[in-house]
């Protein structure tokens, strides 16, 4: 039988960051693994959560591993999984959205390795939650369009987006990776017919205690910070609600410190 | 304090169905609230989880309640939240994607009351991971549009969708609620430039046992047959490998037919 004598490989998405948004699933192959290779932004909150017994590797490109190639983790998943070992490949979010999920999977069918695929919160579901926005709104945003800031992620010469199919008013962009440069996004925005009245928020490491926003418009985009990734970008008319609740908590900010004001008098 | 005298309204994701793809939190809120009110594609597996105790009311269109409407869903949320209640508000997959989610916490903003949402693997993403394949592929395939065969979900008059922005052969397309008109959508996605070779692959009650998916290509969508909701319909070229895969199943099981053949000789 094909893979009997070997072990399995489970490509397991590890969700945005916060262990309550692992999936129970994804909580109890960590626990049974017997080996996790896992990339850099999981968050450390996760990786704690793994059996003191079960090895533990660090496959991403931060690692003390640090050229480590796309192949040599393909190679190291497959040699433990021939070793018998039930194997967790854990990735940021949901393997399916930018994890490289196809090249792993190729790699592992080429060396009949059974493997199967456990869903996960992907970052951007993982922001509009943290904000308690929707991503679609039957009223006005009918499509949500998930792209990468950097396509291939690694290509020095990629071709650039094409934002103007896909910047209509009925969608809402959320923007993986979305880099540093936004005054070069806000021009290509404007450039592609985006408005620059519509809402554009900024989410750092969705659902964790390091979790940062920050809700702004397309046409003041060029003022967004650069954040820690996993960073997320959204852009559409849906996110007017995250700007509408920012501007009342900013609202009520400054009344406190008028109210502090007063106090000192 | 605000809401301080009233309960608290989790709007939780239940994921695709099965409830080892339940979050850890969902989990948790289902076992701790006080009322649980859900949709109708919540599966029978998930909410035989929920301790006898817990007032269970399902608000779904298919319900006992069968003229209820969006109001009536969040008057009855308001009034058990303000009873005191930890009111678990349960939807299918993700709130954010097709879950109506602005126009319920709309309602909860303007009656005061204290809310929170809580992501769910939304089906497009489970249906993915049960063909064990990625959505995304940096060698082709940079962005995702999640978009709903039915726009607004309740208007007769809606506008048609314009396909020819969302068809690019970059994209993969996850259509929600693709209904079972699969002749005419063969039609506008051909007329909107797909071309015939595509992959599409209907996935039904994605991660249930009752799960079911047929694999085909743009040209022959029309003979795809209607399935169980929640389905949804997803094409590109990233689905490649569940058409592959399919095939060498069909082949082996021809084999397999082939073989009985024989051994009956």
């Amino acid at each position: 039988m094909k893979g009997s004598l070997t072990g399995k490989v489970y490509l397991v998405g590890a969700g945005p960051g916060d262990p309550e948004l692992l999936t129970v699933k994804a909580r109890a192959l960590l626990d049974r693994a017997g080996v996790v290779l896992h990339d850099d932004l999981v968050s450390a909150e996760i990786i704690s959560l793994i059996p003191p017994q079960t090895e533990i590797v660090n496959v991403g490109k931060r690692s003390g591993l640090k050229k480590i190639t796309q192949n040599e983790i393909n190679e190291r998943m497959i040699a433990f999984a021939k070793r018998g070992l039930q194997v967790v490949r854990l990735k940021s979010g949901d393997p399916a959205i930018f994890g490289r999920l196809a090249e792993e999977t190729d790699a592992l069918e080429a060396a009949d390795i059974l493997f199967e695929v456990v869903p996960g919160i992907t970052a951007g579901i993982a922001a509009a939650a943290s904000l308690r926005v929707s991503l679609t709104d039957r009223r006005s945003s009918s499509r949500v369009v998930i792209v990468s800031g950097h396509p291939s992620g690694e290509n020095e010469n990629q071709e650039k987006i094409d934002w103007k199919n896909l910047v209509t008013p009925e969608s809402t962009l959320v923007i993986y990776m979305p880099g540093h440069d936004f005054s070069r996004l806000r021009e290509e925005f404007l450039a592609a017919g985006l408005a620059s009245g519509v809402p554009a928020v900024l989410v750092s490491q969705a659902s964790t205690p390091r979790q940062q926003q920050y809700c702004t418009r397309v046409g003041e985009m060029h003022k967004l910070p650069p954040l820690p990734a996993p960073a997320i970008l959204l852009i559409g008319r849906s996110l007017e609600r995250a700007h509408r609740r920012s501007s009342a908590e900013n609202l009520s900010l400054a009344l406190d410190e008028a109210d502090l004001v007063i106090s000192a008098k």
